[in-house]
């Protein structure tokens, strides 16, 4: 089994303990992004609450995702095809 | 220019405007995928406020992101190799 780590990062001026088996440095990374992208939403939306912000931030990113992962499957898709 | 679509999505019960260029089926599927994994990070987590499992929700899906990124950069990088 993998050994789990916790670290505590910051989200928008916000502590979070985060568990993950990942090095500590891919989920500083994470955590900047997902920073990054609450205060882009904000900057256009300035009126919302944070939780709003906060579940956007997961839409906008699980939208991203969903593409990438599309796009992943349809190449693999056209490299067993070959 | 793409056109614009505005619908009402509802996640860990409460309701969302989202705008896209997406089709709003799409969007549906996206908001549907945010609302499981809040309501799995709830399960393990019921004594978590609302924001904080909206962030943390954001913070495990851009790492699931950044994981098949990376699996798509390594597919294309290997593709070019050849």
């Amino acid at each position: 089994m993998s050994e789990r780590i916790k670290i505590v990062v910051n989200i928008f001026g916000k502590d979070y303990t985060v568990v993950g088996e990942e090095r500590s440095s891919h989920i500083r990374e994470v955590a900047d992004i997902v920073d990054k992208s609450m205060r882009e939403i904000f900057k256009k939306n300035p009126n919302l609450d944070i939780t709003s912000l906060a579940v956007l931030t997961a839409v906008n990113n699980v939208n991203e995702y969903i593409k990438v992962k599309e796009e992943l499957e349809e190449m693999k898709r056209k490299i067993n095809e070959k």
